[in-house]
């Protein structure tokens, strides 16, 4: 008898589901729906580019279209499909993306009385107001929980679940008052669909618990009541209507609950898996195990791997999480990633890029592409800093921006977005560093997202700077084909190691560093790191007088 | 009996007579010529952005086409216009621009052997290939003789005199070999007009020969044989077929001569003056005196200011030139630059403004315009340094490049030419510095050239950043103007302060520093000059990590 699972990704700008034979990973049915609110999706604030909510009616909205989509679309692919033969629905989504609900678990948001108060919707992972409390929690936690840190890089972040609480305590206390919890993103869709989003019951994921909101089972899950209460009273108060017990992704959240059933003609009962983040389950699905670092590259990037449960290991400064179970269950999952990477092409080609190189993007980054085909590693003498949107690894600062060095007066625009793709690999070569100077070895690179399986100039360019050979994973929707075999997993009908092994597959083509580009590149490295530390840590001390000259020279050789 | 005067400025791209009547400075006729040849008038080489070359033969069809084209419009515009009133002619130049010439003072280049011979062409001022040779006689200088060194600013130049000869002679041999002697561009065309090109004999001008070719009476002229020879031999053999005698502007370098009288309808025997470069002449036009600086904003910019004979001048390290009698004679001339100003913007909008400002450079520029009108100083984030073509004062090192920092993922196109004009802005207020630093005192400041008549924008962001009144010349051709006034000074019929007196005049709008503006440009300054000596200045030891934070908060506080 065949068994299916559906997989439901909800992005930063649009969500999809994907819905998959588990005998050999068979795509047969899947759909999109774009966020209607805001812009793209997201709500900003003219005034202040750290603010990024989302509207959680787009969520409900896209859940529905989203699932009776993929059962349309399998309908048609494989005459003979009954919904009856899906097992299960896994579920991943952005975090940390808190949603403040009521004491019923509705997002304050869909509320008349907030429905146009911002501080009441959805709090994007991208969102970046709390960026002062965020240095107040660090502060504070190096003082008291130093422990509480280590899991997570050394730094607590300005996307992060607690963050975002405070920020919302401070700028919005009518709002915060409201809500009697708080309900990360990923763990609110499973509960909508087993029919029960009660915040004192519903199931809570140990990935978006343990990698942004300080849960650890070492220390009794949440941070204490002391340590909140020394950060604000309120959220001390507020630990009691949280949670207390966090679960793998693998565990069964619910079952589908009749409403649901009847909206989209799945069968009542089908196994809701534990949510999970986006990046995670897209890991599972690149065939992530130990030594294998799998990188989601898209308008961010997120950069996974395992390490054994076994492992002494040691935690790494500035690696955003280190967390048992969080990707695979029996092992610690490990989490770094980049702020920005497609996003900086994209504002780079919306903002910056004539149309002498076309008339569309899609037209642009081709013609840029083509024209940066002839030219070598170092030739246009530049050298950009990844950090428009802040740096996540491994310097956890978002009060960091962009940089571009080396420009003359002939400086061309697909010189700089090389430039800019060049620094995006310098800083994902940076995090394998990290990872690998704390004894977690990286043997192997997985890549997916649209930049992986369209971008080959890009993924050359990667190869080269990381320096070694770089996979893409079959399928074009990882994170959804993840969570799919969570769903799957949740059931109890299939293991999730037996579904992984059917289901995640590798593309032929493999990029393989270029020798002669290597050698440039690890130079350009060596500028980019004096960059990096200069602009980007308070330790560093010394000149950069030789920067400027020190392109030159490589680019009066490369030419 | 009316006297009038025609002022030949050679540009870099074109070159511009104006025809002068010397009791008000009316103008009565001007013509410009677009060199043919090249780019723009520019011989260039795609493999090396260093190389700026011109044809000598464009110079000879502009001087031919530019003075005739002057007459013609005086006719036109005064009837009964008499060319025999016209009683002398100036020149000024680009420089240093020296031009390879035979025994005769033919250029080279004019010659067919050489016509091909990029090495045999003119080397215009922005020519960059001698960096490694100036690079060697900074060493040498600051080794054997330091007080050479002294008057040009500490560094010798990669676009100077002799910089460019000895590369010539290390690249070229033959044609080294082949070049009896050189003439400066602004040397040349007087000799021509006055028909005898003879290098052993044409009359040198002070202001290129002591600003460029360390020519100074203390040490007796050019450098020494035995300084040349620690060069290269062939410099030191070649000083015997230079000069030994170098004149002020107001100086008659001839008279006009038949063929070139016959050719234009001027009358034989016109005065011709000694040449000098195009911001020294501007900046008499200007009104240049004790405590004015003139500032010619263009492409790049010059910045000229006097100091009187009598004050005890210290040498002002990274200032190129104090020159006794290059700008007023019986004063010091004080000469400083930005090697790239205008050209940045320009290098930007036709390279990385994209078609939604408009679809020429022009409607570009000014859509940009408008769209920064609303804003305030540091609302962007963004943090620029003026070096896309190397800093000439006070850093005097053309291996320098752009730098742009503080790019968000909403950084928009007319916020980075807000953050260029404020960066040549800020390159400008460290010349005055330097300038106070060392004595020379700056009450006024006086500007000219494209920029100072056109772009109100920037104007305005000037005066806030340099804290001081910026005053705007009244005639649109400084430089041919001043010109126009050495050439009748020449004749010895007017006196030249009396000439400036009548001439140079100033209009009725002043840009006056707007407080607020002021205050947070002292704040962004302070980054500005962090950034230039981190990277501009061996000396410099520090940490950077400030940098980024400090923008920030800046740019939260000003939105």
């Amino acid at each position: 008898m065949p068994q299916y699972a559906i997989g439901l990704d909800f992005g930063t700008n649009s969500c999809r589901s994907l819905l998959v034979d588990l005998a050999d990973g068979t795509e047969l049915g899947s759909t999109v729906f774009d966020y209607p609110s805001g812009e793209l999706g997201i709500l900003t604030d003219p005034s202040d580019p750290n603010v990024a909510r989302q509207n959680p009616q787009d969520y409900l909205d896209g859940l529905e279209a989203i699932l009776k989509g993929a059962l349309v679309e399998a309908r048609a692919n494989l005459p003979g499909f009954d919904p009856a033969d899906v097992v299960g629905i896994g579920v991943d989504t952005t975090g940390s993306t808190p949603i403040p609900v009521d004491d019923q678990g509705t997002p304050l948001g869909l509320k008349p009385e907030f429905r146009d108060e911002p501080a009441a919707q959805v709090w994007l992972w991208k969102d970046h107001t709390a960026h002062a409390e965020a240095a107040e929690i660090t502060a504070k936690a190096r003082e008291l929980r130093p422990r509480y840190l280590a899991k997570c890089g050394g730094i607590y972040s300005s996307e992060w679940w607690w963050s975002k609480l405070l920020h919302l305590k401070r700028t919005a206390p009518e709002v915060f008052a409201a809500a009697h919890s708080f309900v990360e993103h990923c763990d609110y869709i499973p509960a909508v669909l087993a029919g029960d989003t009660n915040p004192a019951t519903l199931k809570r994921g140990i990935c978006a618990a343990g990698h942004k909101a300080m849960f650890c089972d070492a220390w009794g899950g949440l941070p204490d009541k002391e340590f909140l209460s020394a950060l604000d009273p309120a959220l001390a108060d507020l630990r009691d209507r949280l949670y207390g017990n966090a679960h793998t992704a693998d565990t069964k959240a619910g079952e589908l609950c009749a409403e649901w059933a009847a909206k989209t003609g799945l069968s009542e009962g089908t196994a809701i898996a534990v949510g999970a983040f986006d990046c995670h389950m897209g890991a599972v699905a690149c065939g992530v195990k130990e030594g294998t670092l799998t990188k989601i590259l898209g308008t961010s990037t997120c950069d996974i791997t395992v390490a054994p449960r076994g492992q002494d290991l040691a935690d790494i400064p500035g690696v955003c999480g280190i967390v048992d179970g969080s990707v695979l269950p029996g092992h610690y999952g490990i989490e770094a990633g980049q702020s920005a990477v497609g996003d900086i092409f994209l504002w780079f080609v919306h903002h910056l890029v004539p149309d002498s190189y076309g008339a569309s993007p899609e037209e642009k980054f081709a013609h840029m592409e083509e024209a940066m085909a002839g030219t070598k590693p170092g030739a246009s003498g530049l050298l950009a800093l990844d950090w428009n949107n802040g740096n996540r690894t491994v310097l956890v600062d978002v009060r960091l921006t962009g940089l571009l060095l080396g420009q003359s007066l002939h400086t061309e625009a697909h010189e700089i977005y090389r430039a800019y793709i060049e620094a995006t690999a310098f800083g994902a070569l940076r995090i394998i560093e990290r990872m690998e100077e704390f004894g977690v070895k990286i043997d192997e690179v997985v890549n997916t997202g649209g930049l992986a399986v369209k971008n080959a100039t890009l993924m050359q360019i990667y190869a080269d700077i990381l320096g070694r050979p770089l996979k893409v994973a079959a399928s074009d929707q990882t994170c959804a084909l993840g969570a799919a075999l969570f769903g799957a997993a949740a059931s109890g009908r299939i293991a999730l190691e037996d579904a992984q092994a059917n289901c995640a597959k590798i593309r032929d083509t493999i990029y393989r560093p270029i020798p002669e580009n290597a050698a440039v590149y690890r130079e350009l490295y060596s500028l980019y790191r004096t960059l990096h530390d200069a602009f980007g840590t308070a330790a560093w001390s010394g000149g950069l007088a030789g920067v400027m000259k020190d392109l030159l020279a490589i680019r009066d050789r490369q030419r």
